[in-house]
């Protein structure tokens, strides 16, 4: 008889999230192990708890997840996680801080249901969050040309040194879109439109993406208006509007709660599964049919 | 098939209770996110977690319940849970830090098996606590005349006011009773006497508790010797005593346990219950029959 | 129908341990309740919700689990949740903070599969941590007599000295052994030899332990390399080295672990077991046959 799944949820917040434990139970996991607050130091610990507990033909019924609302701290957690593990001795691993993966994933994912990414011009607004980040690597993996946009330089440039030094070849343009006299620019013969920004920001005016007539996709992930794209909505699901369809925060939603949840339970398949930026986007394809 | 029901419990002490979870597992709840040190800053994201992740048809199966030992510091919490719902976003959530909506339930059935409540007198000593207030609330709603006493006459007349900001029009009296000879007045010509004290401390003596030729009820909260009504026992349950009957805080405490097994388990029927003092007292009374 | 299995885990370090969890949920406890950072200060209010919320005919569904990395710490929250009980008002409860109880019957046990401990002579290198203070009490209740040895002196001394007053007629003898010139007086006509040193100290050299010719059965309690037996590998299981049995961490610790979710099945069959190192030791008796 099989072990009970157990999920050992690491998260970085001091309350640890309801959101990944609830999609956790309904990917089928029997046992949560949820901790708050945590840091690097703790994780050796509570890793070989997961590792030296259960026959190795059985650890592929424990897994870690890492979460919390703090990217850089899920990935300080993530690379601890991984560092505890030693040859058989390992559990499969999901980063999901911020819903990040699942959010670029699913994000990328519905780009690429209308048009096909190689070659195509993408441009990515506030690209240099965790999400935007996410967005252009899946993009750049995909072989689009991406412009990374953010109201600093210095910041854009920064977020293409990371792609390419994992994306060797990308075709990557940073740009600074600071002010509204940027954007016709940074729109200029652009297909694909993202705009990953922060709540309540709005990214590109309704006229700006309406006067863009090379547009084919355009996301917004920002839910709390006023959204990131004017005159798009939250649950659009790629509604025709100007001539392009659009997606908002929702619409995308709906597939980042099934990779979410199908990566969860992905994890038990084996126990050496490494879910992080491009493993659940590749899960993502695979729901995609 | 039906999701499994996960309770959240949002517990403003730093251990979350182990008392709320036993009930919450005897009730059928499947899983439990038990959180400790909950204060309102961190509601709304544990709210989103539980709202955003099942499609609304599921959310039933989803629940808050908000506890720990101080009941105003449950209160916030359980407001900004509401706060945080919109629309049919929403799931059950219940109230009962300190088990103080449980236990002034189950006190006010217990004196209802025996007289009826519409016009009868009652005195509340120690009416000012969690339990207390909720007492008076609950006798008022239920057309009795209610003495609230306390050992400052002005926190008696501050419940007075607060009772009556819900029971438009409930009779009650302030009563200063922090010295013996307070007490005849307070007891005079009154059928149900609550002591909802704190632990081992006497609220009226056996002889002043005989001497009440009018009493057809006395019901003592106290758990801890010395209790609060001289001469009855912790589990006392509808014993005969000087011509009246008496309940000791094991003897209400039964009916507690079964409403708040019940209260949990009415959660997840739907996700649009919210349970606080009167709902509780509305539940107990069906399961009076 | 029987109630769900609750083990009320008490964890005296910030993150409840991922270990304990584990070996519980494979021993069949259904509800695990995880408290981190408890101190003997909270302990009382939760072992009340433990002990208040079921019938006593149900009380064996739920009990008590106190562990941590600091055992006098564990001890300290051991004492409070029995002071918690009162009468039948009580449910079972295990002590093992560190893995000590579990890993010293273990360890005890491997021994006694192959020599007869009464009256034999037996030498424990760091003898006065968690683990060696139970080896050096379980080999004394067997009747063997034990050199006790510390890097100092005085922590020998304490350490046969709270020995004796468990176990009053033990043949216990203090021990400096600092500086390998006193190894060998140590090691002198002794038939089982146990380091259990911190990690990564070699106690003893493989010379020092080969040329020990009464040497009947060596373990070794350290993981971490070196070992503290120069020349016993951490996975060795009763391995023949030097014309005597070696054991290693891991060759203990298959036992170890049965012993643990033996422990933990057991806290169910009634409400009042307790668990701590001689009962943890007899049950792994009963698992040996």
């Amino acid at each position: 008889m099989s072990k009970a799944k157990i999920l050992v949820c690491l998260d970085t917040d001091p309350q640890p999230s309801v959101f990944d434990g609830v999609v956790a139970v309904d990917a089928g996991v029997d046992q949560l192990f949820r901790h708050g607050g945590v840091t690097p130091e703790v994780v050796r610990n509570l890793v070989y708890g997961a590792i030296f507990t259960r026959g190795i033909e059985d650890l592929q019924s424990t897994a870690v997840f890492v979460g919390g609302s703090n990217v850089t701290a899920g990935e300080a957690v993530m690379a601890e996680v991984q560092d505890a593990f030693f040859g058989p001795m390992r559990t499969s691993v999901m980063l999901d801080s911020n819903g990040a993966n699942t959010t670029a994933a699913a994000t990328v994912l519905a780009a690429r249901r209308h048009v096909s990414l190689r070659g195509l011009q993408a441009t990515v607004l506030a690209a240099t969050g965790s999400v935007g980040k996410r967005v252009v690597r899946l993009l750049a993996e995909e072989g689009a040309s991406v412009r990374v946009c953010s109201r600093k330089l210095e910041a854009a440039e920064q977020t293409c040194k990371e792609v390419k030094a994992v994306v060797a070849d990308a075709h990557l343009q940073p740009l600074e879109t600071s002010n509204p006299q940027a954007m016709p620019a940074a729109l200029e013969g652009t297909q694909v439109l993202v705009a990953s920004g922060p709540p309540a920001v709005e990214l590109a005016s309704a006229e700006l993406r309406a006067e863009c007539s090379s547009l084919e996709v355009a996301l917004d992930l920002n839910a709390v208006p006023p959204l990131g794209l004017g005159g798009v909505e939250v649950q659009d699901h790629a509604v025709q509007r100007d001539g392009h369809l659009c997606y908002g925060a929702l619409g995308v939603g709906g597939t980042k709660m099934k990779i979410h949840k199908a990566a969860v339970a992905r994890l038990f398949d084996g126990n050496d599964q490494v879910l992080d930026a491009l493993e659940i986007y590749a899960l993502g394809k695979e729901l995609e049919g």
